[in-house]
This record gives C-alpha cells, sequence and structure tokens, in this order.
C-alpha cells in the first residue's frame, strides 16, 4: 500500500452553475422582473455579510459560451450550509428561469507535499488559516475545471512512492510560483465528494494567463503523465450593480 | 476459469435519486401544496413501519449539488416489493414535480473473502444477519457511488487467483476498520442488477470522513490498481419533520 | 482471416423500454385512462396470438429503478412485422403518455462452437426449433442486457483461433448448465442491427439468480477477458390483470 | 509519413434521421393530418426527380427500434444542395412533429487500394460513374452505421505501410464480394465532414444478410484489429403510398 | 519537464451552434417574424462594423445536418467583449426560437514551432499581425472541429522533446502548406478556455478540400499518433440578404 499524502480541509465549497431561460424571462411583466432581479440581489448580499465574518466566501461571474450563463461559488465552514444556500436559491422567483447545468461539490484543500514537518499545528498557522479560509478575489475573469490523477496500466499515480509523488509535485508546484500576482489559485477536493478528484478554480485580470498556465503545466510530467480534465468554464465578472444590465431583455 | 467469491446476500436494495422542479410545484395553491407534502410524508412514515418489523429500512437525504434533491433509499426482503415502493412513490401527487436523475437496483451483500470457514449457516449467525438485514444510520450525512472491478488489459481483478484477491481484500478491509467509529459503510453488489458492479453506501455525522476514507483507500492496491468509480453523491439528513421547511417555496 | 462462426438464427427480437409520464396521465379524466388501459390490454392480448399459433411470442415486466417503467419483449418471424407491432404500439392512445427509454433489434441466436457437425439440417431439428422459436416462460423476474466481445489490443476475441474460442465458449456454457431449472437464457444476436453484438434475456422466479449467474460468469476467461456490458435492466412480471392496480393513479 | 489512399468522390450525401411526436400529431385535426401528410409526400416526390435526370437520389426507410421513426438518404452533386433539401424539409407543417435523432454528412466515395494503375481518368469510367453517382436500390431493408479505422498504441491503421493496408483491404473486399447479389454496399466518405470516417449503407431484401456480412467481417483482420463502429440503424422500406397507413393514428 | 512551446495569441474567439426551433417559430405571426429577423440582421451588420476598424470579425454559416442550423463566429479583443456579444444575442427576439447546440471558446494562436528566433517583436511584424487579428475569408463553405494532442501511455505528445515535437509539426504544416489557395485555416488555442486544446476553422468554396486534407494530415505521424478529435461541423454561406429566404417558413 502506498502512503497517502495528508490534506488540510478548510471551507466547504459548491460550484453552481445556471443558464437563463430568456425565452420564458421576457414573458415575465417588466415590473415582475425587476423585482425578481432584487430578490436575487438581496440573496447576494445577504450571503455576501459571511465574507465580512470570515465565515465564508463567494464569487459571481458570467460563463463565455453555451455551457452556462452564471457560475455562483459558495464557500461555508459545514456542508450543510451549502445546502442550505442551494435550497434557498433555487426556490428564489428568479431561479425559476434559471436551467441547472453544472454543479461541483468539493472543499478548499492544501496538500501536504510541500509542508515541511513541525509540531506546530497548521490549523494555527495564519498563512495556513489564510488559504483554507480565504477572502475570494475579484479579479474580472475565473476559470474551473475539475480534474483527476490517472490510473493508468503502466502510469499509475495512486501507485507511486510518496517520494517521486513528491518531486513531481515540487515541479508542478515551481510552475505555479512564476504565475504568482497573475493568478490566484484554490484547489478544493472531492474524492468521496464529486466525480473528479480535485476542482481548480483560478482568478485573474488577465484571461490569457489562464490559458499560459495550463498549457505550461501540460508539459509538466505530472499533468502530461497523471492529469486528466474535466470541462474548462471561463467567466467574466458579474457585479450585483451590473444585474440590471444583465438581466434587462 | 478463477474461483468466484461467494458473497450472503440479505435485503434487497433501491436508491431513488429525485430533482424538484421548484418552478412548477411553486404554481400549485399553498394549500394543495400543503396536502402533498402531507400525503408524502404519510407515505414515508408508512414505509418506515417496516424498520420495527424488522421487514427492511430507509433512509432520506437532501443530496448537495445540482445531481439530485433528493435521495430516497430502500431495503425490502424482496426485489418486487422495491417495485412497489417505487411505484407507489411514482404516483404520489408531489411526485408530478419530482425529475427522476438516477437510480441503482442491488441487494446487500457481504463477501467471503474474510470468512472463516465453518460448518456454521452464516444466515443464522446473528453478526451476519445484523450486517444482511441492518438497521440504517440516522446520521447528518450520506456518501453513495456505484463501482467496478477493472478489467483491464494488464490489471485485471476477474483473472488474479482467488489467494490474490483475499490478500488484497484483507489490506482493503484494514482500512475501512481505522474508520470504525466514524462511518458506516453497507455494500450492495449489483452484478446482473445495474450497471456497475457494487453500490457503496457511508453514513457518517462528519462529511470530512468520506473524502478521508476514498482518498486513503485510492493508494490501496486494490483500488488504485482495480478500482473504478461512478458518479458520487453527497447529502444532508432529511427528516420528515423539516418537510415544511424543505418543500416551502 | 479468422474463421467466423456460424450462427442458427430464429425469430427475430425487439426489446422495448418505456417509462410513463404519471403526472401528464394523472391529469386525464379517469373513464379516458380507463379506456387507454383497455385498448392496450386488448393490444397486449391480440399480439398474444402469435403464440398459440407459433409465430412468436412476447414478454411484459415491469423495469426496477429509473432506467423504465415497462419491457415489452417481442419476437417475430419477420423484422418487418416488428416495425408494424411498434408503430402500433406507440399509437395506442395509452403511448401518448410513454417515454422511450431504450430499445434493442436483434435476432434469436444459437452459435455453433457446442454443435457437433452431421448432415442434418438443423433447422429441422425438433430440439433446435424449440430453441430458435421458443415459448417464453412467465416467471416472476426478468433481466435483460447487451454485451460486445472485445478487441483490445492485447486481448482480442474475433483474432483467437476457432480452436480457443470453442474452447473458451465450451467453459462458459458449462458454468451456464449449473443454472439449469433456475434460469432461462434466451441469446439474440445484434451484430449489424445494434449498438452491442449480442442481447443476453434472463428468466428466473428467484431474481438472486441472475446476481450469481452474472457474478460466477465473470471470472470465467471468456468473459473476465473479453466480455463487455451494456446497460442491466431488472424487472418484475405485469400481467395485464394487474394493469388497473398498474396504471391506477 | 505514410502514404495516404486517394479516393474517387461523388455525390454529397446527408442521412437524415426523425423520430415521430405522435402524441402531438394526433392532436392536429384529421383533415390538416392529411394536409400535412400529402406535402410531404409532394416533397418526396419532387426532390426524387433529381433521380430521372441523374442529379442525385433517395431513399426513404421506417428505423426498427427506438432510435428513430424516418430515415430519409438524400444524394446531391453538391453539398449546398443537402442544405437546401434538410432546411426546405424541415419548414414542411409536418416536420413540426418530426424530432431530429440523428444526422451523417458524408460523399460518396470509392477508395483506390483496389485500383490498378492507368492512365484513364476514372471519372469518364461508366463503372466508376455508376458507383459515384449511384441509382439506389428499392430493398426491403436497409442498414447504416458510420465507423472509423482505429489509432490505437499498437494497433494504428494510419501508421500501416501502403502496401500493407491495401493487402487488408483486398482481404476485406472478398469477403464482400462473396454477398453480391444479397445486398448492395455503398461507403460514404465523411473524414472532415462528420465525427466517424466512413459511414456505411447497406441494401438487402433479407434482413439477416446485414448481419451475416457484419459479423463475418468481424473476424477478418482489418475490421478485428482497426474497425472501430458508432451505432447500427436497421429499417424497412417506406413508401409514400404507404403513407396513409404509416401516419394514420 | 518538457518545454512548452510559446504562442503567439490574437483575437479572442467564440463559436455559437444554434438549431432554430421551426416548429414554435412558425406560431409567430409573419410580421413579428419579419420584425424579428430584421433584428437580428441589425444585430449581424452592427457587429460587423468590427472587421472595418479591424476590431474584430464574423462569420455566419448554415450548417449541414441536424448537429446545428446556424454557427456564428465572432473574433475580439478582448474576451469580455464576447461575453457582451453572446448576452446581447440570447435576448434579441429571435433568439426565443434558437436552441444552443454547442459552442467554443478559444483565442487565435500561431504556434512557434516554425518560428525562427530573432530580436523582432513579432506583434508589430505585419505578416504576423495579419495573422493573429485576420480579416475572415467569405467563402461558400466552412469547417470547424476541435482537438486535443494525445497523452497515451506509449505515445504521449508533451512526453516528446522539443526537437521531435517541431520536426513533426513541420512535417505537419508541409501538408497545410499544398492547400495554399484551397483553404484558409485559422488555428485556435483553448487549452484552459474550453475541452480541447485547439479548435480549427478551415474556409474554402470547394467543401471536398476539407475532406481531403483532413484525410491526407490522418496519415502524417503527428495526427496518426497524436491527433484526438471532436466533432466536426460543415457550413454553407448564410448572408443577411438571404435571410429572407432562409427563416421563411
Amino acid at each position: 500500500m502506498s502512503e497517502a499524502a495528508e490534506t488540510l480541509d478548510g471551507w466547504y465549497s459548491l460550484h453552481l452553475f445556471y443558464a437563463v431561460d430568456w425565452a420564458t424571462f421576457r414573458l415575465v411583466p417588466e415590473d415582475e422582473r425587476e423585482a425578481m432581479i432584487n430578490e436575487f440581489k438581496t440573496f447576494i448580499n445577504d450571503k455576501a455579510s459571511a465574507r465580512e465574518q470570515q465565515a465564508g466566501d463567494y464569487a459571481l461571474y458570467n460563463i463565455t459560451g453555451q455551457k452556462a450563463d452564471i457560475l455562483l461559488w459558495y464557500l461555508r465552514p459545514e456542508m450543510k450550509e451549502l445546502n442550505e444556500i442551494e435550497n434557498e436559491l433555487n426556490k428564489l422567483r428568479i431561479a425559476d428561469f434559471f436551467i441547472q447545468t453544472y454543479s461541483y461539490v468539493s472543499v478548499i484543500e492544501l496538500g501536504n507535499y510541500l509542508a515541511g514537518k513541525s509540531d506546530e499545528d497548521p490549523y494555527q498557522n495564519p498563512h495556513v488559516r489564510a488559504r483554507l479560509y480565504p477572502e475570494l478575489p475579484r479579479t474580472e475573469y475565473i476559470c474551473f475545471y475539475p480534474m483527476d490523477k490517472r490510473r493508468n496500466e503502466t502510469y499509475n499515480w495512486y501507485m507511486l512512492p510518496m517520494e517521486e509523488r513528491k518531486k513531481l509535485m515540487y515541479n508542478h508546484g515551481m510552475i505555479g510560483r512564476q504565475y504568482a500576482g497573475k493568478i490566484k489559485q484554490f484547489i478544493t477536493g472531492s474524492v468521496g465528494f464529486d466525480d473528479f478528484e480535485w476542482g481548480v478554480t483560478l482568478f485573474s485580470d488577465d484571461v490569457l494567463q489562464f490559458k499560459k498556465i495550463v498549457y505550461e503545466m501540460r508539459f509538466d510530467e505530472t499533468t502530461a503523465r497523471y492529469g486528466e480534465f474535466g470541462g474548462f468554464y471561463i467567466g467574466h465578472i458579474l457585479k450585483t450593480d451590473d444585474f440590471e444590465h444583465f438581466f434587462a431583455i
């Protein structure tokens, strides 16, 4: 049996993707539509207070292309709070015009591949805490994709010795570091929670950086031999102040 | 021909996943909705009497994310009782607002890999009976996923000698034991019944334990080389007492 | 070029799976629903006369789980009779509330792997005829699944010499024989007719036997190395006498 | 770089599969339905005139099983004529009750593997012309399936030397010749046009011949090692004279 | 770690595929339909002004077969402009009758495999600029398909040394050059943006050239061993002047 890498786990995470059914929404009288938009805005802002209380955060983006129109990402200390948020959201009047297109259940995760060993409780370390319970950026663009580590016949990540995985992850991390300042990256673990093993959420003001980092990493052995990817979602920030424009029809 | 491991088989099992069509449900007048919720509650409670009679059990959870809203898991001594329950459920008035999203047909199964040989009829052993005809926990969280053993060109579970499989399953079981007290695990066999070979249903009050056990097992050779997984479903308990809140719109 | 095994081909076969749209069916006034149910019953019984005339047969089961509610299996001497039956069925008034979920086009087939060579015309042999033009059992349970023989890079069924395939099929058949009296098995060939190469339809009064035979066969080299499976469907018999109960809403 | 086989290309080809939405069609008053059926008949017959002018052809079949109800196959000298036909067809009043289920875009193709070398322009050869611009048979049954040549790690068709491919295709063709008189075969190339590399359309008065040829070819190395198949569609001829019966509801 | 090839990136790209729901569109009174068509025409023409300002371009084609009816391809300097265009388009009144069938998010990309090294800033080179910020052709036919480079166990593009990839890409490019004058090719990179790594968009007045180039390249080692393809879409040009004819019903 190969040694599992321990993980540090922070806030639970729920990515919710919705398309807007514009054809049906158009049929709603304008003042009702306005009321629905306001109700949605109130919902977003109410839930946003968790950010000030350091009890969670959220992100809201307009997805490019036909995979979805809206991505709502919520982080909370308990999984059941995410159920509560999703149920509340799905019952908003505007949600009658949302079509569910994809979701992802996970938890903010820090791998221990790069960790030094010490007696310190990492959950008390302020640097670790800032990454487990993060304040999300408000960059122009977002990128989300889920991924697995391959278990093929020749190349099987989970049969590699810990030392080999550590080395591969170190090199992998070195590429990421070159993008510090350009990209903020959040890894969420979803083994046992959803269909892939990890979700990756990237933030940047320059959308091209997403392509650069993912492409460069593809040549890294960790990815080239062991990475398996789900769908990629790209979005542009959607602020509640822009709801009038976004939902106008 | 490789020797098949004998199995002990208990209650038949049906996992039913439904999404709620909130947009249409909202159109129903409130008193009718209330009547529908009560009819559903009565259905759940009526079927629950099997638990007292040790003639089956059930579980009801609110699934996180867009894969479903509700998971209803039923166990019964006969497969045809599950047909009857499903048909009855699908004809409830509230079911007009349920969208079927996934189901799984199987039977509670104990593998014989760990069994000692004796003349005893295992079906008379009270410890075995307690596992074949279980009383389900009422933990906060549930996790369900179906899985196969791989039959790849190099690594083919079904071509391994019995002794090799026994050894692998023993190591695999040892990981599971470390989670005793934290997780309750139920294996249901579905070879010939549904599209994967087994279903795994886990119960815990700490949702993070699901991730920990599935992740740790992924490094175990049994899983790393031979495990193939379907979708993962996570849910939070839904009690009939909370129906008013859950279905309120 | 490897030698193809000759097959004996009997009646053409059409498996039709339907879900019932209960929410919409409920909207139909009760007397109209009754008329529809009776029209469906008449259709089933009219087509059933082929059985007496040894010009085909049928089976009708209630599928467990959400893959379908109804399986209708028809056997006929000509493929075009199946088209005619399907078209007639789809135009029944009750079919407005059926949702097509899956179908399978094939022909009753006997492989020649086990055949001895003789001058006899096998199509005149009464034992062969009974299997090519069978009278279907009316057991409590049914199981259907389609399957392929693998053509992988190392293990490719269709590149094996005839003698090797014969030996593998002989061992495979020996397992089947152990289930004589418990299970009735019908193989239908669908190479060139549908997406898999064969359909397997099993009948038994004990649903657990389906799991036992499919599981035991999975360790047989023929299946372990060369078998590839589609979805599995399990059902409980649905008699026209039970239509009132089954369709009551 | 391996040498590509040159192809001869004839008429462009569009296979269109539709299911009929009987439940909705039934709601149309009978005289309107009759008018729609007549409009469809006129469309078919008008387009059929291309056959007399040797400027294309068509076939119309009733598909067995739930994959579709109707297959309409059109051949024309220009791809844009197929767009025009499809658009016109989709706007017929009866098409409001057609559900698009599958389509295939390709071009009648003759491989040069079997060709001798000469100075002759093959496009002027009457035998070649008869195959590039064919008059389609009006047999009882049709069979359609798309296919690829595999590019696996060990067995990669496109890395084989021309001579090896020529030899394999020769053997492959020899099987086909044994079915002369029983089956008429049309190969359409779709590399760059649709998701598979070729479409195969077979015509026969004996539907069992489709199973026999596809099964026999499966043991041929060309198919056993290098063939990859999409879905198989089987249909029975649908004549405009039978429209009243076929569309009656 | 293998060396990543640097890329030059031009305009952002969004391919939008829509089917037209003719059955519902027919229900709209003719004058309203005309107004909708005119609004759509105005939208197309307004956005077309970017072409004159060298701030983007577009293409509009009628897709052959059932995958879609319309392909709208937009190029813009900023990704968020594509979001804005898509949102505006989806809110057009005629879009109530469009069904979204596929989309692709990418960016015009020039690989550096063929580039010589110099001190020059390639983004200032007029030949490079003409390819990064292109004026799209108005040919009769278009072809679009997404693709990946394979990462298989034996043949893994991303584990090849740069020199090997350079050589393979050089040979690959030589085939493309033979089609100069017949085909215009645009490569868009989508690593990190969409589910495949690249999109390929081809323009030609002779649709058969698409088949010829894709087929010839399939024998080239770069494609034969390392190319993995998504769906292929073929279309015929749709001019706003032909909207009356195209949308007439």
